[in-house]
């Protein structure tokens, strides 16, 4: 398959320092102190990899990062995942505890604790862990860091907007690629290995998702990609995304193969609207909640409100589903450097759906997407 | 690169049915009350695709089956991914209760738990999800599943024994064309790619680890594979695997680029030796130690016991790290049925490291290998 990579778009941005990282960590355990908390238990994951850098390959042996205002950051680590650890671009700040196979990690661990302390830990983290963790120290008490901190990750600094516009430019890409290829006749899994491929060739290190949902498949909006081949007259959801850089792609077209009917071409029209409500609603001081009853709004004035049956973004940086969640109940206030995605979709069983994403990020006015491909529905062959 | 597939090594197994899932969860079931527990908690993961074969998308909406001997199995599943679960193999098996966004999923897993009960809840159940049971059912407790019913999935049924022969069998056809590769002069990265491709072309689904460790890499038994530019005179510890056929394969194999000197030559002997001391000591009614410490007395007696820094053995299945681990301390017994790894490594720091590892089954009168490629060490260039 052509591209048309522009190698501009693949320069790497400069490395997070370990002073990038100090200042994370100082940054988290203050915000933990101020919710009244005495400390952070970070898991490997996203967490881990927003503070410190450290992606370690293993998880059934325990590694955790324990953040305390006022004290240096400590991260416990298998013995030999230490050397990796050691080499972590945060690893300058923190000091390193390792245990050894055969020996308990959450002795080692507890060491670290208050015995009567409340902890934020990792939403992520092991059950497994959190229980070894509770049964050393049962005076102990444990909240999900999204929910002591759901804002920890939230807000971008300049140099994660870079990486996540990068990311979206390349996703961008991507959708422009596969609006080229042949739709008729192949099968979905055909369409999404094409968009991994261009994922990859337009800088993407991972691929994360490929969603091709073509006809009634489209209808459920987890199907990923399957044998189905698609035809003349399908509606076609694809949604896709995964790190370039380190942080998140994640966007949504949806394409027709041949002339759509009055009625997929009318669905289309008003999820694009509702992706606009969306949109106009982001600004610093809007609620969340605002943004998902903007757009729910237009689809349900459109009577098709049972129909869009999922929240309508999530947070995306270093993960690609994180707070903030654009959902009703969800009453937080937007802040610039926030990014998320706002993705209405119409999901009609058995017949066919419709999904429209963008990144957006909030600024001081207002919203700005890190998607611009054309959001009318785009004729494919 | 060439690749010398043969298709019958791909020939898919015919898939597990709605009744092989329908008795893995009642078995499984039978086995937690067996231990007093109420029931049993299964996370998305390998516990999950073991017992259903269902593989969900993501995982902070909760997705949780609940399992209690004598109930019907329940899956409890976010709605948009319901139509996914239906789909799952083992779904004619069980139950789906929904929860849509927006609703407290844990108050709908709470409805299906006793009150006071005590469950095993999978190792990698996301610790937030296990606050939000302990905060709805305060009476409850849990355990992790390994630690109340570690063999749970240790025992292969004649069926996963030939996924994991086959997974196996590609390993080392892997194994046998990167022989054929140079290695002097390309990058780690380089030849862990050459891997990936290699585990793909033999019918890998999934390629989970191409650790290159090359002259001081090698002695990290946890670096991947980087950068570095390998040259003549490097010991290269090779260690890869994936998924064919949803089952895992995972072999290591240290091979030089040109003559070894007398110490490297010797190191690599004892790696054998230690390899082959372990796999000897495999039968019914062994303890898993005793394949440790069997592994580990050669190491030892040859010196270099304080540089085997890491147990000897995981078993392996749907997931590549899992119960029953050989390691000291581990008194279950060795059961027929039972695949794991034999992997002893001598890490000499700041110079070059040895590692020879295969997956094992225990048969009724000793141990039966799935990797069968030379251990001895081979040159390459």
């Amino acid at each position: 398959m052509p591209t048309t990579n522009t190698p501009s778009s693949n320069v790497p941005p400069a490395p997070f320092t370990a002073g990038d990282y100090r200042a994370r960590m100082a940054r988290a355990a203050r915000s933990a102190a101020d919710a009244g908390l005495a400390g952070l238990l970070v898991a490997p994951g996203p967490d881990l990899v927003h503070l410190t850098g450290h992606r370690p390959v293993t998880t059934e042996r325990l590694t955790l990062l324990v953040l305390a205002d006022g004290r240096d950051p400590v991260l416990v680590v298998p013995t030999l995942e230490a050397p990796d650890a050691g080499h972590a671009p945060g690893a300058p700040a923190l000091t390193l505890r390792d245990w050894t196979d055969g020996t308990d990690p959450y002795t080692v661990a507890a060491d670290l604790l208050d015995r009567t302390g409340r902890y934020g830990v990792s939403d992520n983290a092991w059950a497994m862990h959190l229980l070894g963790l509770q049964k050393q120290l049962p005076d102990t008490s444990y909240v999900a860091l999204t929910e002591a901190l759901p804002m920890l990750r939230a807000v971008k600094d300049a140099s994660e907007l870079a990486r996540l516009e990068a990311a979206g430019a390349a996703a961008d890409e991507a959708y422009g690629e596969i609006l080229k290829v042949r739709f008729s006749g192949r099968k979905e899994s055909e369409i999404a290995a094409d968009l991994a491929h261009l994922l990859l060739s337009f800088g993407h290190s991972q691929v994360d998702f490929t969603v091709v949902g073509s006809g009634p498949n489209g209808a459920d909006p987890h199907h990923e990609a399957g044998e189905r081949t698609i035809g003349r007259g399908d509606m076609v959801v694809l949604d896709f995304g995964g790190l370039k850089h380190g942080y998140g792609s994640d966007t949504t077209r949806t394409v027709h193969v041949g002339e759509p009917t009055a009625e997929e071409q009318h669905v289309h029209d008003v999820v694009r609207a509702a992706q606009q409500a969306g949109f106009d609603a982001v600004r610093p001081g809007a609620a969340c909640q605002d943004v998902d009853r903007a757009a729910r709004a237009v689809v349900a004035s459109a009577g098709y409100g049972e129909y869009f049956i999922h929240r309508t973004g999530h947070g995306i940086g270093v993960t690609t589903h994180e707070p903030p969640y654009m959902i009703e109940g969800e009453e937080r206030p937007l802040v610039p450097g926030m990014c998320f995605s706002i993705e209405p979709g119409i999901y009609l069983p058995g017949r066919f759906g419709v999904r429209i994403e963008d990144i957006v990020t909030v600024t001081e006015t207002g919203g700005r997407r890190f998607n611009n491909t054309p959001r009318e529905m785009a004729i494919v062959e």
